[in-house]
C-alpha cells in the first residue's frame, strides 16, 4: 500500500490514517522524499482502499502487494526522469551515455578524458577512485583527492560525474564531487550504505549484485526510495555463471524485465559483462535494442597502458564508433518500438 | 591439424601423408565430407608444417590446437553459406528468419501457418513432431505422420523445415521431410546420435545444452563436422541459471564469442530463451545486434490455446511486425558494424 | 493418481474403471510393469478417491498430483529394494559399493581389478565400454567386445556389473553382459533411451544431469517406470556451477530431498563430483552421512597410467580403506539416525 | 612472498630488506597483528631466496605466489587454533559447535537460550542483533541494546558469542560485548568492514559469498589477516544455483579444498545451506565428515514462533540429539582419518 499525503497534511490528519491502517493490521512506514511524502502500509488484509482514499490528507492511495512498492511500475506507470540539473537529465528519450576510464590515474590523464568526453557531447563521465578488488594487494585507487581534480573541470565544461561508493563513510565525503553515487556489485545488498544513500540528494546508480536475482535489485532500491531518494537508477552488469568465456553472463533479459517492473530507468554495462574490448560494442547496442534508457562503458586514451580493466576498455576512436552507432540504433529503436 | 586432401589423391600418396603424421606421433582421423576429403592429425608435437604441407596430394594445411578443429574459423576464416536448394541459403548478408509452431495440432492448423509464412516471405518453417517433455505424460508430439502432411505443401510453396530428431532411428524416418535436422538442447551431446547426422547430407542445426558451454557446443558441432557433414547451424537458446523470473538466461555474450570462433551461422532463439510473449521481440532484435546470423521464433494463429509453449508464441501481427522490424535493423546493422 | 489393479482383473473390469476415470475428464495411461499392473490416471479434478477405489479388480489407489507419480514416496512409503539375484541386492540397510575402473583397457587390467573387487567383497563392478566424450577425437571406449571377456569371469566370482548404455540399440547389444544399465549425465533427459530401458528386465540408474533438477531426475525415472520397469536407482553425481576449484559441485543436499520425495535408492558418485582423487573418501562418507544408499567410486591397479579420469582414480590400497571406512560410518549411521 | 621479522628488528634492518626487494621490483607492505609483524613482497620476478633470508632481522621467509599468501597453508602448515580466552578455543580437533537463535527477541528468550546452551556445553552462542534483509520492511533486528543483555549473561556462564556485524560503524560499538565478529554472505567482499575487522583483536567468521568462488573467500580473509588480524574463521554456509528444492546449495566440496588451501578453520552451516529443518542433521554430519571443524547452526525454544528462520531452526530434542551424534561422529572421524 502506497498512500500519497499532500504536502500540506495535519499532524491529525496523518495521524488519523496511520490509525486506521492499524485497525486493519497494518504497519506503517512514513517516508519523505525529495519530492513527496508517503505512508507505506505493510500487511496482506484485504480491504477497501476507498475508504483510507478519501480521508482528508490522501493526494493518493495504489495497492502494491510485492516486496517493492514505491519502485514497483504497478504504482508509477510513468518512466522516471533523473534531472541533474544544467539541462542534462536521464530520460527514456535520450539515449543517456556514460563513459571515461576505470580509474584516475592522474591529472593530465583525467583531463584529456574530459576532452574527449566534451567533443563527443558525453555528458556523464564515469571514474573511480575507490575500487574493490578482490585481493587486498591491489591497486585501489587515487581516493577522494582523485574526485577533486576532475570535478572542477567537468563543472567547467558542464559534464556530470558518477563514481563508486564503497562504504557509509564515503558518502559525506564524496558528495559534493559527485552527481551520481555508483553502488558497485558487491555492495547491492550494502543495506546500511543504501539507507545512507537515501538520506542525500544525489542520484543513486545500483548495479546488480553479482549473482543478485532482479527482484533483489528492486529490493535494493526501495532501500534508498523508502529512505528518502526517489533518483535511482539501475545497472545490468552482467551475473556468474558457469560459462568462462567471457568475463560476465550479460543478462540481456533482465533489461524488458526491469522495465516492465520498475519506472526507474535502466543503464546496460558491456564492458564488465562481455569484458572483451572488440565485443564491447555489438553488445552496448544489443542492450539499446532490448530496452536500456542508457550504457556505460569504460574508454581510455591508451586501453593497453590503463592501470586495471585495459582488456574491456575502447580507445578514442572505437569509443567515438560506439557513441554514433548506439545513438542511431536508438532512433530507430524509438521509430520501430 | 587440418589437412585438405586433393579430390583425387592417389592411395599410395596418402598413405604417405598418414605415415608422416605418425612418424611424429600424431595420430589421423579421414573426413570425406560433402564437399571435401581431410585427414584430421591429433598430437601436440611442434613441427614445420611445410614439410607436410608440401607432400603430394596435399590441397592446403592449417594448424588448429583446440579440442574443435573443423568447425574453427582459425582454418577457414569466410563464414559458411549453408544451401538449402531452391535459392534458399543461410548466409551472413541475408538475415534467416525461421518460425512456425511449437508442434504441428492438425492438418489444418498446419496449413494455415504455411500460408501466414508464405505471405510474409519466410523461407523456413520449424515445428516439431517429437517433442522431448519432462514428463512421460505430457503431449510428445504427432509423429512422422505430421511431418508428411506439411512436407509436400511446403515443397509446393518453397518453404523449407526446420524440425526436432530425438534418436538415431528417426533420422532415416524424417530425412525425406526435413531439410533441416534440429538437436534439441536435451540432446546437444547425444554423440551417437551427433554420429549419425554426420553421415547425412542435410543441414543440422545444434541448439547449446541446457547448461552447455560454448566450447562443448562446438565440439558437438565437431562431432557432425568430423562424421562428413559440412552443414551445421547453431543455435543460442539461453542457459539455465539462478534467475526465475524469466524461462532461460538468454547468453547474448556467446553469439559475438561463436562468430569469433567458428565460421558456423549462429541462429538465436529468444522464444525460448526469455519465454515470456511480450518480450520476444526486443531479444530478437536484441540478438541480431549481438551479431546472430538469424533468429528462430515461435508463431501460432491463436498462441492461447496452443498445444505447448503458447505463452512464449506470437500471434500472426506480432510475428508481421518482428519481421519486418528484424529485417530492418538488419539492414542498419550491415550498414553500421 | 495411481491405481493398483488385480492380477487377474478382467478386461471388463478395467474397461470400468478406464471409463469412470474418463468421466471425471482424467485420462489414463495403462503400465505394466514387471512385478504389477498399474492404471494412471491424468487429470486435476477433485473427487472422492473411494469411488474408484471400491470397484473391482482396483488393489490399490492413491492420489499423487506431481509430475512424477509412480517413482514417489507419497504413494510407496517402503524403500525399494532392488534384487540383482545370487542373493546382492541394494537395500537401506547394507551400503552398497560400486568400484571399478573408468573404462576397461585390456582384459588382463580388467581380470586385475574383478580380482581386486573380490578380495574386498564389493559385489557391482563399474566400468564403460561406450564412453561419452566431449571431444570427438578423445578415446571412446572399447565396445562391446570390452564387456564379453569381463562378463564371463564376473559371473564366475558372483560380480555384478554396471555399465553405460548411450543409445537405444546398444540396450540389446549391451543386455546379456550388464547388470545396471546405467544411464550418464548427458543422457539424463534422452527419453527414447529411458523408454527403452523401461522395457527391459534390468536395474537401471539414472545420473543427474550435468545441470539437472531434482524433479527432473525423478521424471526421468518417471519415464522407465512408466514403460514397464520398478528397478530404477537415481545417482548425484554433482552439478554444474561457478565454481572451478574442483570438477563438479557434489549436491549432497539432493541426497536426504531425494530420499524424502522417492522410495528409490540413491547412490553417490564422489569420483566425478569432486574430481580430486585425495578428497574422494571424505566426501564418500559425506554423502553416506546425508543418507546415500551407497557410493559409486572409480578404482584402478595405477591411476597415474588410467586412460582416462586418472587425476580422479582411487589406487588400491586406498579404496581399500575407502571400503572400510565406508562401511565403519554406515554402521554409525544406522545406530545414530 | 611472506617475510616473517624478528620482534626486535630495527629500523635500519628493515629498511635493508624492503630496500633489496624493490631492487628486485617487489613492492612491499608491512603487517603487524597481534603475534607478528610480516613483511610481504609482491611481485613475480624469480629470485634465490636465500638472498632475503639470511639478512639480519629475518625470522622466516617463504614464496607464496597466489593472491592470498598469509591465509595460505603454502606458508603455515600447521592448523590455526584460534584462542577465545577462559579455555575455550576453535581447534582441529575438538568439534566448534555454535549454537543458538536467528536473532534476538526478547531478554526472556535470550536467557532461555542461554540455559540451553550451557546445559549442553555449547561455548559458543549464535545470535543477531542486526540482521541483514532483502527487504527494507522486514525486522532489522535489536541492534545494540539486544547485544548488551545477553553479553553478560554469558560472560557469567563462559559461554562466547558470535554475531553479524554489517558496517565499519558497528565494529566499535559491538566490540566490547562479541567474542567473534560474523561478516555475513553479502559483506564477504565489503573491503572497507574487512579493513576494520582486521584491525581489532576479536576473532572474524567469514562467510562465503552468495556466489563467491573459494578464491575470493580466500581474498577475504587476507584482508583481514594483511590489516593485522590473525584470527579468522572460514564459513561455508551454501551457494545460489538453480536448484530450488532447498534453500542453498551446500557445497561440501569446498570443506576439503579449504582445508587443503588454508590453515584457518573451517565452519558448515548447515541452516541456511539447506534451509529445511528436518535435514539440518544429516547435512551437519556429512559436513563433519567432509572435514569441517565446527558446525554453526539455529536453535529455538519453539522455531514455529521464531521471528525468522523458524522453517530451518531446530527446537531442543533435536539440537540435543545434533550436538550428541555430531560428536560422535567427529570421534570417529579422528579415528578412521
Amino acid at each position: 500500500m502506497i498512500i500519497q499525503l499532500n504536502k500540506n497534511i495535519s499532524k491529525e490528519e496523518k495521524s488519523n490514517i496511520t490509525s486506521s491502517l492499524n485497525n486493519i493490521s497494518y504497519k506503517t512506514k512514513t517516508v519523505n522524499t525529495q519530492y513527496k511524502n508517503y505512508l507505506i502500509g505493510i500487511g496482506n488484509n484485504d480491504f477497501d482502499i476507498r475508504k483510507i482514499g478519501n480521508m482528508p490528507g490522501v493526494e493518493d492511495i495504489h495497492k502494491v502487494s510485492m516486496d517493492y512498492k514505491l519502485v514497483s511500475r504497478k504504482w508509477r506507470v510513468d518512466d522516471t526522469i533523473i534531472d541533474l540539473g544544467d539541462n542534462i537529465s536521464i530520460n527514456r528519450n535520450d539515449l543517456t551515455i556514460m563513459a571515461g576510464p576505470c580509474s584516475i590515474e592522474s591529472e593530465e590523464h583525467a583531463m584529456n578524458i574530459i576532452e574527449h568526453l566534451e567533443e563527443n557531447d558525453i555528458r556523464i563521465m564515469r571514474t573511480m577512485v575507490f575500487k574493490p578488488r578482490s585481493s587486498p594487494y591491489s591497486f585501489r585507487g587515487l581516493g577522494i583527492e582523485g574526485l577533486r581534480t576532475i570535478s572542477a573541470e567537468c563543472k567547467k565544461r558542464n559534464i556530470k560525474i558518477i563514481s563508486e561508493v564503497m562504504e557509509v563513510s564515503q558518502v559525506e565525503a564524496m558528495h559534493d564531487y559527485v552527481d551520481i553515487f555508483q553502488v558497485g556489485t558487491r555492495n547491492t545488498q550494502n543495506f546500511n550504505l543504501l539507507d545512507a544513500l537515501g538520506k542525500v540528494d544525489k542520484a543513486v546508480m545500483i548495479k546488480r549484485g553479482i549473482s543478485g536475482t532482479i527482484d533483489e535489485l528492486l529490493q535494493s532500491a526501495e532501500y534508498v526510495f523508502s529512505n528518502g531518494n526517489e533518483k535511482i537508477l539501475l545497472c545490468e552488469r552482467g551475473i556468474r555463471s558457469f560459462e568462462k568465456s567471457y568475463r560476465n553472463t550479460f543478462d540481456l533479459n533482465a533489461i524488458p524485465i526491469l522495465k516492465d517492473k520498475t519506472h526507474l530507468p535502466v543503464i546496460a554495462d558491456p564492458s564488465h559483462s562481455i569484458g572483451i574490448r572488440k565485443h564491447v560494442e555489438k553488445m552496448a547496442l544489443a542492450a539499446i535494442m532490448a530496452g536500456a534508457d542508457g550504457i556505460i562503458t569504460e574508454v581510455h586514451q591508451q586501453p593497453e597502458k590503463a592501470f586495471s580493466d585495459g582488456q574491456q576498455t575502447l580507445n578514442y576512436p572505437e569509443a567515438k564508433r560506439l557513441y554514433f552507432n548506439a545513438r542511431e540504433i536508438n532512433v530507430l529503436k524509438r521509430n520501430l518500438l
